[in-house]
């Protein structure tokens, strides 16, 4: 069975978090001068076992193992959300790396390795997953032209320019080289550590439905106009989120969630009738079948606000994930391989967040697997996951690793 | 009965009118060029007919009557809101000045008259109704030292200068001048025309409570965060709005309204759950009893949903206003004119908006009249009311004026 060095992924981790360091997290936006020195550090790390690693035209970190294969392919991203967490992302690539260093110290998989990965962009600084994007052939150069930085409006093409990746290819990948795609990442969530695990064998990334529930009702002076005579656009959006809040458990499943996110009165004064709503308004699931319920009840709910009176309430789609289903074989894996390690403590479950693995899953069979974050958090500063926690995990992902390696040589 | 000029009248108000046109309305906001261009057409129509006009260090515009009195006094605001209707408070400033004309021209009424004021900011561009605490000896020094516009920031000092005003004394009401009060205004509603009604008379100006609603969740991330595990600040603002619309009317009497004119929920992203919430809540009632019921029931939903968890829900009172009674023997001055000149098309009513009568009311028996707004607007530069409504409400104030000056010449 494939083991790693423990010391040797713990080590790498660290260093890699002292680039971009911001308390005990980091600070790396995509394509900021830390993201991309930590880019040419993987690059660094990669050749020094014998890949053959660049930075390609979009900013994916690609080492390619030796031997004919086919390989697996394996990895996450590195760069980080703004004054971050130092795994999140980062620990997946790490794992790959010390997978695929494995794999190659071990010499025993012939022509069969890792192809390392570090994708751009997955937290969105720029687009939707542009760097698992155009590796899958789904990013154009329109999308590229018209990218700009959500907190500081830098074009993607000047922050490619700067970063000195102006006019390199970006590579497609080869399907025929590979056997899969396998990811890890901290869960982001709390359920691992609430039912004491320590490996979550990822069944489903959950597709997101986002809406705009606008409302128009008629503004008026708060002192002199008769509750009987108002069209109050607030009352209206209270009395619709109420309604959702009672029918939605009613036909949700296990781990639905839905979310108003935002609400904005218009003009939003102390004493003015609003006479407009807005609502950005979400839900997500793993199940089709549940999104499609959960659509259908909204839409149920809105049109019976807007049939009640006194406001007219409408619903806008903004925008739609479907949920991307983890490969059966893989997930078999990760789960034989956790009940070596860890045994009882792993179980299967979705994803809520969304993750490169998404990108990827309609082109190739895709696995992911979960560690434990600490108290839940993610996407903050104090994001952390027990050393214990992240070893397991290791040894769980390149496990499966070598017996899907070994499966393949025959 | 001392009547007025109906055609002198209407003249005033259209001239007055131009000054600041914006659309049909006007915009004409305090101390603006346009504002301080109508004090100086008010102070010469004043002295035109023999008053000693002025105006004060506050921009308030005072014409005194001839004679040692008692002297009613008269008035109401003249400028308005940004953009905004054309007569407001300009319509009680042109019937106190078309009254006290229209008794000095009668010789009827011997030592006394009217006393025309038009009071400065009483639509709160730089504070609360300052104008009329100036003349009751509410208004500060300091208070003057810290205002500035809402709207471009510039300080009230540098605006009374700029008006030509520094240095001038601020006037302060002489009690033992005046037997009382009265203001004219449109409603600022849609009662009197939802009535069929010409004349409204003011039985108390609403007292106003508002409040800040402060509830902290926890912010986590919208996917990944199971349902049972959030405190969602949104969702228990939601809960409680929904609890108010549901037992306040239980409570509130006829002519009771309230309102949450902001919601905003922290960090107002649609794909986290909100840590935290703040409500803008108001309730406005004639009745002291009412609004300390609404008060005690406010609290106890408030308490309620707090102690419902999962979130902290906190209550500020940001500012209380205590109604103000109009007159008895004002009324039934206002009521019996309104009798002789429009039977039965006048009603007993409370006020929902403030006015400066509100500051007067507890240093001098004061009295409202309200002519009808149509469509109910206000605070908008379509806000109008019909030339017929204008010249009822001008007779029933002229011949209250006259009935109670004849009353103490005795």
């Amino acid at each position: 069975m494939l083991d790693i060095n423990a010391d040797r992924l713990l080590a790498d981790l660290y260093d890699l978090r002292k680039i971009g360091a911001f308390k005990t997290g980091v600070h790396r936006p995509t394509l900021s001068p830390d993201d991309v020195l930590s880019r040419h550090w993987l690059v660094e790390r990669l050749t020094a076992f014998g890949h053959d690693a660049e930075i390609d035209g979009i900013a994916n970190v690609i080492g390619r193992a030796p031997g004919k294969g086919p390989h697996i392919l394996a990895g996450s991203h590195i760069e980080t959300q703004n004054e971050a967490g130092w795994l999140d992302g980062a620990l997946g690539v790490i794992y790959a790396l010390e997978a695929a260093r494995a794999v190659a110290e071990s010499g025993a998989y012939g022509e069969h390795g890792v192809d390392v990965i570090a994708f751009a962009d997955e937290e969105g600084h720029f687009a939707d997953m542009p760097g698992s994007q155009s590796w899958v052939g789904t990013l154009s150069e329109e999308t590229i032209d018209r990218a700009v930085d959500r907190s500081h409006g830098t074009p993607l093409r000047e922050a490619l320019a700067k970063a000195g990746l102006h006019g390199r290819p970006r590579r497609r990948m080869e399907r025929d080289r590979y056997l899969c795609f396998l990811e890890a990442h901290i869960e982001q969530g709390g359920w691992l550590e609430a039912n004491d695990l320590t490996i979550g064998v990822v069944t489903s990334i959950v597709g997101s439905w986002q809406y705009r529930i606008l409302i128009k009702g008629q503004q008026n002076h708060a002192g002199t106009t008769m509750m009987k005579m108002r069209r109050d656009a607030g009352v209206a959006a209270t009395r619709l989120l109420q309604a959702i809040e009672t029918e939605f458990p009613k036909i949700a499943a296990e781990l639905t969630v839905w979310t108003a996110g935002r609400i904005t009165l218009d003009p939003g004064a102390p004493a003015i009738v609003p006479g407009g709503a807005e609502i950005l308004f979400q839900f997500r699931d793993a199940d089709s079948a549940v999104l499609d319920r959960l659509h259908a009840k909204l839409e149920e709910l809105v049109k019976a606000e807007d049939a009640t009176g006194p406001c007219d309430v409408g619903l806008e789609v903004v925008s739609i994930t479907h949920p991307a289903l983890m490969d059966g074989s893989l997930r078999a894996a990760f789960t034989e391989a956790a009940e070596r390690i860890c045994p009882d403590r792993h179980k299967l479950m979705p994803s809520g967040a969304g993750h490169d693995a998404r990108t990827l899953a309609p082109h190739i069979p895709s696995g992911m697997l979960f560690v434990p974050s600490i108290n839940g958090v993610s996407h903050h500063w104090s994001e952390n996951t027990s050393d214990a926690d992240i070893v397991a995990g290791a040894r769980v992902f390149a496990g499966a690793v070598g017996d899907l390696l070994a499966a393949a040589r025959g």
